[in-house]
This record gives structure tokens, C-alpha cells and sequence, in this order.
């Protein structure tokens, strides 16, 4: 690595932690109050940051860039103010810091307090999606972490416009421009620092992006993540089942988005309903333009259903492709998603509770649910406002990672002269 | 690493996976009833432990061992009895699985409960004190993770007998022995595997030990760990202080044990009182047998006093030597602390309440304290029951980490057909 990167990204380092160390105390007034600054500028910048990201889109085209790609890339004036709206929303979001998480008196006359404080400082690394440096810089904004933005080559342009909105927006409300800084390199070093070299500096790294970009930060990394690896998610069609309710949640949860981590990949069906429920489903499916890739089973019950193979079982297609299975109850259903799930998200349709609790508990997903589609497997579907991603890891935050999953705590202890005997 | 060395560790890998799923599975009360069975195990084999426990004494002493390090390694009827007695405590704490952190009902009717679940798998390389192997297996096991202990080979015989009371508690009450696995080599390598290769297997590692165990695991950890670096502590005696509190405080955080790590290191005091408060603080240091080490200002005080270096701010001493300095009130203590202090435990001494609240704001530490001793910064002061070491890391776990602090989540998710619009 080169001295003059190493230097940059050491700068980058001591002033996060300066910066940090000043956001840590500032009032959620303030952080609020650079939020909706930013979301000002945000609009008041829409015809250059459109033109920052057209040059963007040229260069991309130029490289061979098409279909997917150039519209993860591309922005507009909709999603320009859909970044603008997100701080917003953001900003209307209670305070995660400084809250009282747990509270005693112990026999000793000692009051503790258990207190939210942030994290310290962030990093986070992702690829193509430009509105990441306004979504992951706010939540960081807001839960009082200093961040380090290391956004990819391919969005430079953009990523430089929208982080100079955050900029003006800390600068309009009297904090540090310093709690959010983008690695203004694009040397691809720059990324081995983070992961490497800054343990000094960083207190956590986000990656966002696909599964090179998050098998690399796990490999690397010398400081915590938090990170989602894929989401392998099943439904499984119980023999007690309502089929119309089952038919709902299979489509909704396989094809109402296929790209996001929380689609269905794989529906296990009791063997005992193959007739009743698998078949129309299966039916349904292919007639929504799903390809079935089944087992034996399940490839009888439609000429157009394909053979799976034992990779199927693995896949998170993020496609309109699923595996289909027939399995011999709760017990093989939950064997199954223990065996090639990648402990996401599961959901079991059945009318019968007892099944369903045994299924809730047995299976050890970041999140399970009954009679509803795995594709509620969202932050703001949950309540919380707004996520950086969702965790599969056990460690610190599991599931969606909101506000609330960006923050430590510390121990506040009030006296009257205490001291330990013996 | 030697193929066979792999294999064995893979072996104990797969076996704790396999015992962990079972484990995370049972009820309360055949955890309780293992550890409760253990305790009395541990009982009746005392005299073998302590035959086990005289081989490991005797190869220290013939290896040169001596003081301290032969203390942490020796056991007796009342460390037995107290083992046992510590697995009845735990036993009889409340059950940190299953607990509803979090419950909401969303506008669609979606019922949202985050659950407690294990961890997992925890690896724990500790060293010299057999009665980790009992303290640390046992909190584990009620927690319903699965653990692998590696303990140092200085107390191989003594950690292999109370491991097979741990077995004997497993088997009692009907559960895996693999719940609780301990390395049955002493092949220095296997340290490098449960850090670096056993990654499809091990979901967190604890070590406990000394700066240079600590140091290993962060550098070569490929899995997260809860871990604690050095415990810097300080006492800041605030110009408000009342001086007889100030000195109990000051004398009970520095003495009352100094290997502890949350004994005091240094002792921070305002300028404007050192004729009336540090001088008689820093004598009855003196007095009570501590070394001080102190700046031009306290060394002004009290010739007995020695020349501090720039190092003894960042040192823990671990022993009865303080390191003492004056400073122009609170910003300045809190500026000291942040810049020589490890973030562990830092208490103020003052009668003024807007002072104190400040400094316990102002800190980022672990553990902030007003008007009381850094020495209750132990699990067991906390109300905790019991702990398995006091971490300064922000991510996941803070402060002592107890039965709560080793445990994950997952979201359990309630419904009647529920899909998602749009």
C-alpha cells in the first residue's frame, strides 16, 4: 500500500474520531436539524447531482454496463426526492441515543443506569446504488456515529454530489463536516485500509453490496461487522394449511420482488397435500411466469416443472426461478431449512397452531414467521423506520439493522460515597 | 497445521453444532438440573481434583513457577466448594433464553416479537485458573450455548477432572455431553484453529487471560470476540469533592484488590485543592504501602513521592502503584481520560451534581461512576449473578458480560395470510 493512501486514510481516521467524539454529545436538535438541512440541499442541488450522475451512466455505458446494473446506477428526479423524503423520515425518528435501557438500585444504595451511546465510527463500503451515501450517512448521522464513506468507482460522481448535500446540511446546523467523510480516492486500496489498517479508527464496518464485496470484508476485516451474507428463504406449505392463504403467500413471497434478500427461494409442501395444495401453487407459479425447479414429487404434478439439483436447495436465485420440495412434515421441513437455509428469513402456512409454535421455535432464523409472506422481512415493515440492511449474523444485531442496532451502551453509576468491602 | 490436529478439531466443531441445536431447544429446567447435577459431582470428586490439581502444582514448580502464578493455578476444598456453589447460583438465575425483548402489533396486524435465542457456539481460550473451566462452562451452558473450552496447559489435569463433572451434570440430566467439549490436546496449534479455521463452527470466542492471550485472539480471530483489553481506570477528585469520601474512594478503588481490572490506576485532582485534598489523599496512599507516581504538582506535596513518566498515564499497573496528576477542572479530566485511559471504569468524587452529570456524560467509558469506588465494576455488583468478564468493546456486548450478554435474537412473526402490497 502506498504512503501517500496510507496517510489519506489516516487523516480520514483522526478526524472521524474527532468528529465523532463532538457528534457523540450533540443534541438530537442538532443532528435533526443537519438532516433536514440536507434534505434542503438534497433538492436545491436535483439538476447537479442528475448531471453528476449522467456522467456517471456515460462512463458506465462505455464500460459495457447495461440492463440491472445502469439502473442500480441510475438516479432521477424521483429518486432524488425519495433521498430528500428519507432523511426526513429519518429525522421524525425518536432518538436512539441516550435512552435508558435498563435501570436498578442495587441493596448497596448504588443507582444504575443503562444508557444508549453510539457506536463511534463506521464504515461503510457498497457498490453502485448512489442513494446508499444519503440512506447509510443519515442513519449513521442520526444514531451519532462519525462515518467513513467508501462508496464504488462506478457511482463517483454521484456519490460526490450527494455527500456534498450531508456536508452543507452539518454545516448549516453546526457540526463537524467531519461526521461524514467519503474517501475522495478511488484507488482500490482504499478499501484493504478500511478493512486493514484503521483498527484505530473504526469501531464497525458495514458493507453493502453483493457477495463478493461481503466474502471479502469477512475474510479482511480486522475490526466487528455488520453484515448479511444471502437470504436463502423458505415457505413451507404445511398439511394444514388454507390453500388460497397458501397460493397468496407463496406468489407474494417468491415474485413480488425478486432482488431482494428477503424473496423466497425454495417452498417445501407436505407430501399429504401434494394433490390438494402443491399442485394448484405449483400451477400458479408458472402461470405468474415463475420457472419450478422441483424434485421428483413435485415434478410430477406439472410437465412444465424442471429437475432440481442438490445445488437448487442452496440458491438464492433473486430471480423469478424457485426449488420446490416435497417433505414429510414439520420435522423434515425444519431439517431441511437447517440443513440449506442461510438462516434468513422462514415463514410456514398452516391453520394449525401447534405446528406453526413448534415451527417458530425450531427453526433458528433471524426471523420466522406464520401465515405471512417472507417478503415483510424489512426494517420499515417492522416498525423501525428505516435499516442499513439486514443481519445474519447472531453477534450484536440480527435482522434488520436499524437506528436502534447502531448504538452501544454504557453503564452510569450514582453514589453516595460507595466503596467495595473486603 | 497437522491433518490430524484438523480433523480432531473439525470433530469438535461438528459436535458442538450438533449438541447446540439441542441445547437451544431445552427447557430451563434441564439446564438448571445439569448444573445443579455438576455441583454436586464436583463435590463428590474433590479429592480427585485436588490430586489433579497437585500433578499440574508440581510440573509448575519443577518448570519454575512461582507467587501469583502458582496461586491462580491452585486449588483447595474451599475453591472446589466455591465451583460448586458458583454452578448452584447460576442455576438459580432467572433464564436469559426465551425472554420477549420487544413486542408490537403492527397497522396489518402482523404480531412482532423479538425473542432471545443462544449464541450458538462459544470457543473460550483461557489460562492458569482451573475454575474458569467451571465458571465459564456453566454460564454457557445456561445461556443454551454450546461451548468448547481451551484451557492452559499448565492446568491440564486439573481443568480435564472438572470438565468430566461438567460431562457427568450433562448426563445426569439427559443432555448431549457435547454441550460442554474441552480440546483434549495440548498441541499449541489448536489455539490457531478455534481462532482462524473453525469458523463453520465457532460463533464467538472469549479469551481469558493475560494482554498477550488478548492481543493473539484480535489479531487472528476470523469470528467475533467479547473480549476485554486493559483496564486503565481513574479516579477523579473534583475541586466540590468532600475530602473524607474522596479519600475511602480513592483508597478501596487503588487497594482494596490491585489485580483486578477495575482497580484504580490513576488518580486525577484539581489544581485549585491540592493543599487540602490531595495531600492527605496522596499520604494515606503513601501510607497504606502504595508507590506514587505523580507530576511536579503532586510530587510537591509529599517527598516520598516519585517522578511520574509519560508512560505511567497509560499504564495498568496491577499492583499498589497509582499514578497521580493535578488537572484545571472536569474538561480537563475528561480530556485525560480519553486520551491515557482504556475506556473501562473512571469515577468522580464531587459534591456538585451539574459537575458530576457532565463528567458522566462527558466519559466514554464502559462503566462511569459519581461517588463511588471503580472496584464495583464486576457482573456481580450489577446485579448480574455471575459473569465471564468485563468487556471494553462497543460492539454487542459492553461492561460485564453476564447470561443476558450471551445470548442473540431472532424475530418471531405472528399472522393470518398476510402478503406485502405493492
Amino acid at each position: 500500500m502506498s504512503d501517500e493512501l496510507g496517510r489519506l486514510m489516516n487523516e480520514l481516521g483522526q478526524r472521524a474520531v474527532a468528529a465523532a467524539a463532538v457528534l457523540a454529545g450533540a443534541d438530537r436538535r442538532l443532528r435533526d436539524a443537519a438532516l433536514l438541512a440536507a434534505a434542503v440541499e438534497l433538492r436545491a442541488q436535483s439538476v447537479v447531482i442528475l448531471e453528476a450522475n449522467a456522467l456517471d451512466l456515460r462512463a458506465a455505458e462505455a464500460a459495457g454496463a447495461a440492463g440491472a446494473m445502469l439502473d442500480r446506477l441510475r438516479l432521477d428526479g424521483v429518486r432524488v426526492e425519495a433521498m430528500a423524503a428519507g432523511l426526513e423520515v429519518i429525522a421524525g425518528l425518536p432518538d436512539p441515543l441516550g435512552r435508558i435501557l435498563e435501570e436498578k438500585k442495587r441493596p448497596n444504595g448504588l443507582r444504575i443506569q443503562r444508557v444508549s451511546v453510539p457506536l463511534g465510527v463506521i464504515g461503510i463500503i457498497y457498490e453502485s446504488r448512489p442513494n446508499v451515501t444519503a440512506d447509510a450517512g443519515s442513519l449513521c448521522l442520526k444514531s451519532g456515529n462519525a462515518v467513513i464513506l467508501r462508496g464504488g468507482s462506478e457511482a463517483v460522481h454521484s456519490n460526490r454530489a450527494i455527500h456534498a448535500c450531508l456536508v452543507a446540511g452539518l454545516v448549516a446546523a453546526g457540526l463537524p463536516a467531519d461526521c461524514v467523510q467519503w474517501v475522495p480516492t478511488q484507488d482500490r486500496e482504499a478499501v484493504g485500509y478500511l478493512l486493514k489498517g484503521m483498527t484505530d479508527y473504526l469501531d464497525v464496518i458495514v458493507p453493502r453490496g453483493g457477495k463478493g464485496l461481503i466474502s471479502r470484508v469477512r475474510d479482511e476485516a480486522r475490526v466487528p461487522v455488520i453484515g448479511h451474507l444471502d437470504g436463502n428463504c423458505h415457505v413451507y406449505v404445511h398439511a394444514a394449511a388454507d390453500v388460497n392463504m397458501a397460493r397468496e403467500i407463496v406468489l407474494n413471497s417468491k415474485l413480488r420482488r425478486t432482488g431482494i434478500c428477503g424473496a423466497a427461494e425454495t417452498v417445501l409442501f407436505d407430501r399429504a397435500v401434494l394433490a390438494t395444495h402443491a399442485a394448484p401453487i405449483v400451477g400458479a407459479l408458472l402461470d405468474a411466469g415463475c420457472e419450478v425447479r422441483g424434485d421428483e414429487a413435485i415434478q410430477a404434478l406439472d410437465p412444465r416443472v424442471q429437475a432440481a439439483t442438490e445445488d437448487d436447495w442452496y440458491t438464492e436465485y433473486l430471480d423469478a426461478i424457485v426449488a420446490a420440495r416435497a417433505v414429510d412434515g414439520v420435522e423434515a421441513a425444519i431439517a431441511h431449512i437447517g440443513r440449506y437455509g442461510s438462516a434468513h428469513t422462514e415463514s410456514i402456512v398452516t391453520t394449525d397452531q401447534a405446528v406453526a409454535e413448534h415451527f417458530l421455535a425450531g427453526v433458528d432464523s433471524a426471523i420466522v414467521l406464520h401465515n405471512a409472506s417472507t417478503q415483510f422481512a424489512d426494517g420499515g415493515e417492522f416498525g423501525m423506520g428505516a435499516e442499513i440492511g439486514i443481519s445474519t449474523d447472531r453477534f450484536h444485531a440480527r435482522g434488520p439493522v436499524g437506528l436502534e442496532q447502531l448504538v452501544s451502551y454504557k453503564y452510569v453509576v450514582r453514589g453516595e460515597g460507595q466503596v467495595r468491602p473486603r
